[in-house]
């Protein structure tokens, strides 16, 4: 039994198919660097990566999301597929490249206008400009609103003073900052006069650039510009190649013009303006154009979890341990509990795989679309973006640690790669967004889309919500309809399991639908019961949050799941379809087995059916098996870039 | 509301209270090691690693567990204390001295005879002598018994010729063996003529010693011997500070009397004998002489964890983010998510705690009586400390990454530590025994345990077993008994919850008990069905191996359970015993809530009282809060140890 790998693989590739194929070509091309960097000084390793940034930009890899006239594609999809396709070689490569073009370019094309466009984006396109993004801080990460750094008008000289008030204040962890960036977008308080309007970003030179000649300036190329403060973060748990630095600002003075203005502006008489009148949209506007590093982050997880898969997969198909007397030693994959530790990551990979498409196509429809998109769809992008991050970077962490462990002592070899992969992802679950805050996010955003519903919270109302409810073209209406049915019986009335078939990919989907629109509407009766009692709502808000970030999961994985289905009911009837159907029913039957008490808790399981979802899932592993290398071989990671255990 | 932390600091350190002292003293000094690693080269990292542990040799802190005639104190306990001690400070420190005293010194100790220990430990003990503990193989890992490498028994010359037939065969992964080793304790299989008599250990010299003039040599201190090839295994994971190589033997000679032939041994003409007839039980009672590594690398892991969350514990409880407008931003440590993050990990920490010292005072009693304890006795030890190793690593590996994460990007910075602890103990859960193999070590080990009571499995015969067995002291009796006669009853007439005070140590052990021997009858059964109907052995125990190792997962829970049970019960009543008690229902409640689907299909817990247990979690998150930095402070890690995050 096996499969047409390239059928896979070209689904898998997608609309930027050429692109990644490119993007691999690059990778292949320096696929002695992943060896290298172990042999190579902190700084030696830094300015490779560097080089290699370079390189890439030079090759046109790294300006598609750029507007065409400053050299880009005005492609932002083919951003973020070149970005997931870096990610299956180092990682510090890939970082410096987001921090570079997502981040700090992103900036500039995001929250600055025509003008700041004009003076810097090809540059930083091309990597001419080297840049960072200032936003954190030691004292905030996640609250990005109560940054410390100020950007004070002084109306005098029509400038802003950017100063760093105190050592909480200091940005931290700041990529490119140690070494590299000649410039930074900085995020700070911008405060006319007397009046603070929130945190708003500025281009702020650091260093003194190659070509410049400052009036009277001796300084050397890259020397820091006078009241720029750098210190190096130091060693880190992994994205060594990176040079992140804590940066202070001495009252740093930049033209009013730098103030990067598309949501927010000082005239030349310091007065501020703004299209957006309320302050906290504002600033949550200005933040969500930024969704981009959030949405490539997530990406890059996946690309890391396919590379530990393929590893730990083949290894797998051919590493021999004990068996029969008399007889070969058995291969590992043929180990029951062998293909219960992969073969649903594997699963889980391709379901976050074509969540994270789904994610991308939507990113790149809300940005190509500009200013015209309603804000309730640039709501849901974010939201989108923010459960897609937090589970496949969960899940980078997980799947790379199993296949280090799947893979023994040599797995603990960096030659094999596993070091590396773990090391570099492992801030991935808590940069560009915390994941608890991000399903937090999720959660709460969901709580708004009920209340934009029905205007209050009730179990009744929900059971009727279920049942009104779009349901994905996808599936059979009719069968989807009696479930769903089955399911109101079963809230209005009492405890019953709506019964279906487990293989049956709609049985699947209600089910994940139940669980989240339940647990959503439990978590928002708690809190509206809580405060309407009068409760202290940070009191409130913390018995509830374990149970909001159940229902934000609740939500991420019946989105993923989704995004799984519609594209394999898109495919033809063949035997990759076939098979990925089953891959699939092993997704979702591993998540039903992973929370089925949840669903016996609320009547949607019986014990016995409890049991048989975990004997599926048992039998869906055995059968899967024979296909567990062609899965993984469809990552079409370049063998030049895996190792030779 | 406070706790007396030297109250549990004392109850943590427990009889070895001095001697743990005395290496937190050691580590104290040496706390700028830490830091000055990440600035070292490899070499450099190495060399001064030795030194560290030829330094503790020095201060007679190595040696316990060494014969005193040797420079030791015949106190295999005390070994396991310094090492758990040492696992405080740097992680490949420990390894090395892991390797040293307890891996090479061990084998020597416990596989030779007076001859070898006359000839070698007390320069191992004082480590003029260091060594190597060459088992492992490229081709085998796990499966010990397959080794590769040979000792051919050469009766002219009365020598064994150790070699590697192929690269398979080379001793990989070695630790000392890359630069510091003089010798190793090899592990070959033992050939006498055309007889293969299975795995035996040999005392082979590696390198040329710095005291020696071998005949007509020049070489140099250090140089490799003729007919040995030694290759670094290069950078690793983590654990940098530890020399791992692999060794190829060349025809190597080495005379007859380096057999450790403690269990079996070549007389001058050739004859081959053995205390132990069976060859199998010769090669378990040999391996099981090895246990001292198992017993200390989960007591390492279990001191990592203890850093890790001193660290993020801390920090949880002093660091602000997002709030109420106009009030002070919340501290992390008071959001219930934050709280269901730490505490129940910092619960488990303490039960994994009790259980290690049960393990280890279990060790030191059947070491210390030598050969005069039962076959039985030792096998029991030997599943203990499997258990124990395979739940405290993974706890490890998930603690630490908790804590990072709950850290956020500071917790990413090496200096907070989190990042070597992370690396370091990575290995931890499949060197020293595969973390998966142990299980099934255990696993299997009950399955027997079951035979020899009953002959047969039988469902019914189960609940009699559960009513008869001898429950621990500390419980209250009828109360069990009560708890008991209902879960008989609901095993034979159906399925109902026997009820019960979800705060009651009695309930939560009858549950855990319930748990162990239902899975275990049941893998038992489908065992044994599958075998009686036919099935292809090696097929049968696949389909079966994920429901063997849940079994084992129930034993090892049930042990680590009744160990922390057993010493909060034998505290005096004061306000520390009431924490710790509270402490022991969130980590069985904790467990109970993990696992919950579970007894819920086996009709142990009805879905309300289900959902009653995460209820009485929360709430003991919640209750416990205001006592979390008290439980990680009595954890007692020098504040040198600890960084200023």
């Amino acid at each position: 039994m096996s499969l047409d790998v390239g059928v896979l693989a070209d689904l898998l590739d997608g609309e930027y198919a050429d692109l990644r194929r490119r993007v691999r070509e690059y990778l292949v091309e320096h696929a002695g660097f992943l060896n290298e960097v172990e042999s190579l000084s902190k700084d030696e390793y830094r300015d490779r990566v560097r080089d290699l940034v370079l390189e890439a930009a030079s090759t046109g890899l790294t300006a598609s999301g750029f507007p065409a006239e400053y050299g880009g594609l005005d492609d932002f999809g083919g951003n973020v597929a070149a970005f997931e396709t870096i990610a299956l070689g180092d990682l510090s490569v890939l970082v410096k490249f987001g921090v570079q073009f997502g981040l700090f370019g992103g900036a500039i094309h995001q929250l600055g206008t025509k003008p700041h466009h004009d003076a810097w984006l090809r540059d930083i396109a091309e990597a001419r400009l080297l840049g960072s993004f200032a936003m954190t801080e030691t004292g905030h990460g996640s609250n990005v609103q109560a940054l410390g750094t100020t950007a004070t008008y002084d109306p005098e000289t029509q400038e802003f003073v950017i100063h760093t008030p105190d050592d909480q204040a200091r940005k931290d962890y700041i990529g490119n900052a140690a070494r590299h960036a000649q410039a930074a977008a900085v995020f700070a308080q911008l405060i006319v006069g007397s009046e603070n309007h929130g945190v708003h970003a500025f281009f702020v030179p650091l260093r003194v650039s190659s070509g410049s000649t400052s009036e009277g300036s001796t300084s050397d190329p890259g020397a820091l510009l006078p009241g720029i403060r750098i210190e190096d973060c130091g060693t880190k748990l992994g994205l060594n190649g990176v040079d992140n630095g804590r940066i202070w600002f001495d009252q740093v003075r930049v033209p009013r013009t730098n103030l990067l203005n598309r949501y927010g502006d000082v005239s030349e008489d310091g007065v501020y303006s703004s299209p957006i009148e309320n302050p906290d949209r504002r600033f949550f506007t200005m933040l969500g154009t930024l969704v981009q590093g959030r949405v490539c982050v997530g990406g890059g997880g996946i690309a890391a979890s396919k590379v530990a898969l393929t590893i730990a997969t083949r290894y797998a198909d051919k590493r021999r341990q004990f068996g029969l007397k008399d007889e070969p030693e058995t291969v590992l994959l043929d180990y029951g509990q062998h293909q219960r530790r992969l073969i649903p990551l594997i699963a889980r990979t391709y379901a976050l795989h074509f969540a994270q498409e789904r994610l991308a196509h939507d990113f790149n429809e809300v940005f190509s679309a500009g200013d015209s998109v309603s804000e309730r769809r640039r709501r849901a992008l974010e939201s989108r973006a923010a459960a897609t991050k937090a589970l496949a970077t969960w899940h980078a962490t997980s799947t790379i640690q199993e296949c280090r462990e799947a893979c023994g002592g040599a797995g603990y070899l960096s030659i094999n790669r596993f070091a590396a992969l773990k090391a570099d992802t492992d801030v991935f679950t808590t940069f560009e967004g915390d994941n608890t805050i991000l399903l937090q996010l999720v959660g709460k955003g969901r709580l708004t889309d009920l209340r934009d519903e029905f205007g209050a919270f009730d179990y009744r109302d929900m059971a009727l919500y279920v049942g009104q409810q779009a349901v994905e073209k996808v599936i059979e209406k009719a069968y989807m309809r009696q479930l769903i049915e089955r399911v109101k019986d079963a809230a209005t009335g009492g405890q019953s399991d709506p019964g279906g078939d487990l293989m049956d990919h709609g049985y699947q989907l209600a089910m994940f639908r139940w669980r989240e629109e339940h647990i959503t509407a439990g978590v928002a009766r708690r809190l509206k019961g809580g405060i309407d009692k009068g409760g202290d709502p940070a009191e409130v808000f913390s018995r509830c949050q374990h149970h909001l970030l159940a229902a934000a999961s609740a939500h991420a994985e019946r989105i993923v799941l989704e995004a799984f289905l519609t594209n394999v009911s898109g495919m033809p009837d063949s035997a990759e379809k076939d098979a990925l159907s089953d891959l699939l029913s092993l997704h979702a039957l591993a998540e039903l087995e992973r929370d089925r008490a949840w669903w016996m808790e609320h009547g949607r399981l019986s014990t016995e059916r409890a049991k048989s979802v975990t004997r599926a899932v048992d039998g869906l592993c055995r059968s899967l098996r024979p296909l567990a290398v062609d899965f993984v071989d469809a990552f079409a990671v370049p063998d030049e870039l895996l190792p030779s255990i």
